[in-house]
């Protein structure tokens, strides 16, 4: 670009980001409203600060034609599930925000409020980023950060044979929502269909649930890449094996009905992703700690396996029988 | 995608990172080898914590065409540079990295032997982030992690009228080099059009400066986005105004020679940024403090202005008259 066109759109940026990013910052008074060349952010003593970051390109991650505010909430939603998979208090995030030098205004507007609706309802603040052009389509990533006491993160590497394996919530409705939303899945009623694609684009960190795990489960990870692969990251790292038993995962009632229109679809379930609940490993004694605990946040923990010795992830059908999933791409699975 | 593309996807991206990107990670344990849902920082007591991002796209923040050790250098020099500006001490960094599918493997060694030249030179390193593929575009953002002594960031906000302005190194190289990358600015000789390239495409981040300002500096900014802009940052900020003598911002011999074929384009070296020198008031008897400073570092640092009241950037030439450039954008200079 010649400088006076690069100084067309460096003003262009001040402005976007004084109207609509700089409001997302107040709470923050680190965040200087967005005005300095970084954000100061105070770590309480006896907490250390957990990092993540999830960038997602339009047409690749979403696809594309979302209203922008469900985009932005899926982005923030989905790191601050990594959070909660650490067992962390989330506190703050940064926006990294390439967007086409075309895209319309009400199109940040609803994006920004978005972003507003998650800060809300997880009391995090927008305290920086960079906002700039590009020719390419829009590619948004956010760096996320908590709090969590020190050396207590709950990490993928604890867990230990004879140990079990829960996850919250329901699995699948995140994959089957994106077949949905694509118009899939004929035969769904519309109540079904609509519960489905909401599960896939709006994700609800389990924060609340991370929290209180620390001291009851010993590995965690949130389902993002799918059942099987997210424990697979847990038996990878912790030099174990996971046993799933298929009838024991929890489904919804939308779920549910979609296997009654076609079984196969099991295979989405167990492999799909996006489904933003913690899969986690718990010593056999924690069953108690862990009913309590659902009761206390009104939310689902089941157990679904077991950790074994060995490595690598199976998952058994109602007579025991592993069931052999026809994709491929995860050698060690 | 569909499932097994997904996966591939998936697998191709976790071979990326473990061959390039987790060797970068080694020597910070709470990065968990790049595998965990997100990293663990410590940040010491005393300290608070400084977060910057910036984010380049291929074909606007850098022409193309670089090899990708340079534009990784560049990248990760211009986030080090925002923590030197707030005199933070950087320890760490986050990638998001979106890469067309058919990104040559040697084309991410070499963005990954760049990072890993910056990290040996400044101290930091990679503790997480995303890799992604894009149809658009690479587009690469950096979120770097510092500390400082809590309170105690060297903000935009604190000049005061009565104080002196300086800066750090010498100016317009960048945007000179930018120039000569692109094959202009006949007539200058080979080692002058080597050495602008060079910085503009190798940011040296002014990190002991930095540190060392804290207690003297009264405001900071790096030099990123234009002496002139920068400045204003300042000056709107502090709700001063800044005054810059013309005939005394630094030139290296390199921008003297090319000043002396054109004289005009002292406006490129005013405005034209990617200098990430550091620019700061201080007050007026912190002279002989920046005098030590300078021969410590054996970095020049230089008196350029002063602070008045009011609001605003004046540039003057060696008469004393303002100079008006006669670039737009930036309303309120």
């Amino acid at each position: 670009m010649k400088g006076s066109q690069k100084r067309a759109a460096r003003a262009r940026e001040f402005d976007l980001i004084e109207r609509h990013f700089a409001p997302l910052s107040r709470a923050q008074p680190g965040a200087f409203d967005l005005l300095d060349d970084a954000a100061v952010l105070q770590v309480p003593p006896g907490a250390d600060l957990v990092v993540t970051n999830d960038t997602v390109v339009a047409g690749v991650h979403f696809i594309g034609d979302e209203p922008a505010d469900l985009v932005a909430r899926k982005l923030l939603g989905m790191n601050l599930s990594d959070l909660a998979a650490m067992g962390s208090r989330p506190i703050a995030y940064s926006l990294s925000f390439a967007i086409p030098s075309d895209t319309p205004e009400p199109w940040i507007a609803s994006f920004a409020a978005g972003l507003a609706h998650v800060q809300s309802e997880c009391g995090v603040t927008l305290i920086g980023g960079d906002s700039v052009s590009t020719p390419g389509p829009a590619t948004l990533g956010i760096t996320a950060y908590g709090t969590v006491p020190t050396g207590r993160a709950l990490l993928r590497s604890g867990a230990e044979a004879g140990e079990h394996v829960f996850v919250s919530g329901t699995l699948g409705d995140g994959a089957l929502g994106l077949m949905a939303a694509r118009g899939a899945l004929p035969g769904l009623t519309d109540a079904a269909r609509a519960f489905l694609i909401d599960r896939y684009r709006v994700p609800r960190p389990r924060l609340e649930l991370g929290l209180k795990l620390i001291g009851i489960a010993s590995a965690a990870v949130d389902v993002s890449d799918g059942l099987v692969a997210d424990l697979g990251h847990i038996a990878l790292a912790s030099g174990v094996s996971v046993t799933v038993e298929s009838p024991s995962v929890p489904l919804s009632e939308a779920a549910r009905e979609a296997l009654s229109i076609n079984p196969e679809l099991i295979e989405q379930v167990l492999t799909g992703g996006d489904d933003y609940e913690l899969a986690f490993t718990a010593p056999v004694d924690a069953a108690p700690a862990l009913t309590e605990l659902s009761a206390a946040l009104g939310l689902p923990i089941s157990r679904i396996g077991r950790v074994g010795e060995g490595a690598g992830v199976k998952v058994l059908d109602a007579s025991g029988e592993e069931i052999r999933f026809t994709s491929t791409g995860f050698g060690h699975f």
